[in-house]
């Protein structure tokens, strides 16, 4: 999975049938450059995933891709290949705190 | 899913059986720089996604990749790895609108 | 999919049941840099794909990856994830013409 | 498969059922530049691993992808796309040792 | 399918069952820089393949990824995302020899 910061969201009145009813969000991986890195950095470049879990905008989620992604929603055979499968409380690098989530 | 912009076609006239009757759309990926990105920006390369819902050219639409992309097939055992899912609409970042489709 | 040429073969004697008796393609990805570009350009790495529909040295084809190739194969238990599943004739983007194969 | 390092952890609340009760590691992909390399090189970007294994930081770990990641979990079914799948104890290009787990 | 040539070894003794005795070998992806290339170039990473087949170091492999990774296992549900599915005797592009395995 990634870590990804949930950014916006994708409107998209006309889609298929399946993923009718879901939120569609844009979110942005992030990742930690090196062990020493004090803090978690934001990716280049973004993409949509559904949230099946109640995700808000600058929460932390973790993102299955893939086939695993359809697993994570109601309707397996839903074409989509990005599902919000977490929210992210915190993430420690060796004992070193480089996220946590606004209470 | 990824967002991308339908800008072109592609005719294979020898093709798999079960592509044939089908549409193939060249799609330009789009993504968002950063959270404070005004705009979505066009990426550096193209592939080709199946259409199924009707999108045209010059329309912002999101496409399902991998093995999902043929669950948005009506033959769900096409060899098609990149299927166009939804026609998009608009993208929100935050409270502000960085993609909104012309009327 | 992706748009890719046919650059070469590859012969491999000993390799997996399944995969005997199928010809192995180099082939080169090739992307539009931008709507504007007059032609597609090539990639600058190779891939190996499966030929399953007559596909020659020079030809522009379409490729599916993933467990989608499979689907391309006469035997889709066979271990392959690279396939060509269509012989491009044309590629427009807007009204302009950016390949057409020769005659 | 990739070899990696485990550097952290991810700690998430509310998550897919399906995955509660696992452990969820920040890994670090690794990699030899060269055969002439005398050691691997740490990658410069992180993922989010399931442990099935009793993996512990700092180790260098076998980390499957995609849907091969889900045949690691005890449930087959869970929304998963990286998971841990072995441990491992030395690495070696030619007859050169470049990873020695340390005992 | 990816070219890629044997560089080493991977040793690990806890793993998961289903992987328990395959050898997991470091293998280099080689691609071709352009159709003029005289030969192949090796990539600036590497990463781990099981052999199912006998590939002995040094040698050109053809390297499957993903699901259908599994399908060239015997046990076909192992959680494995790349295998060696051939040795590479040749490459041609075009007329040109760029690779020959040494007798």
């Amino acid at each position: 999975m990634i870590l990804a910061k949930v950014e916006g969201s994708v409107v998209a009145t006309k889609k298929h049938g399946k993923i009718t009813g879901n939120k569609l969000l844009l979110v942005r991986p992030f990742t930690a450059d090196s062990p020493e890195a004090g803090a978690l950095r934001a990716g280049g470049s973004t993409l949509v995933a559904v949230d099946q879990i109640g995700a808000g905008e600058g929460e932390m989620v973790l993102v299955a891709q893939g086939s695993s992604a359809r697993l994570g929603m109601s309707d397996k055979d839903s074409p989509v290949d990005a599902v919000v499968v977490g929210i992210v409380d915190t993430v420690d690098i060796g004992k070193k705190l480089v996220y946590r989530a606004s209470a």
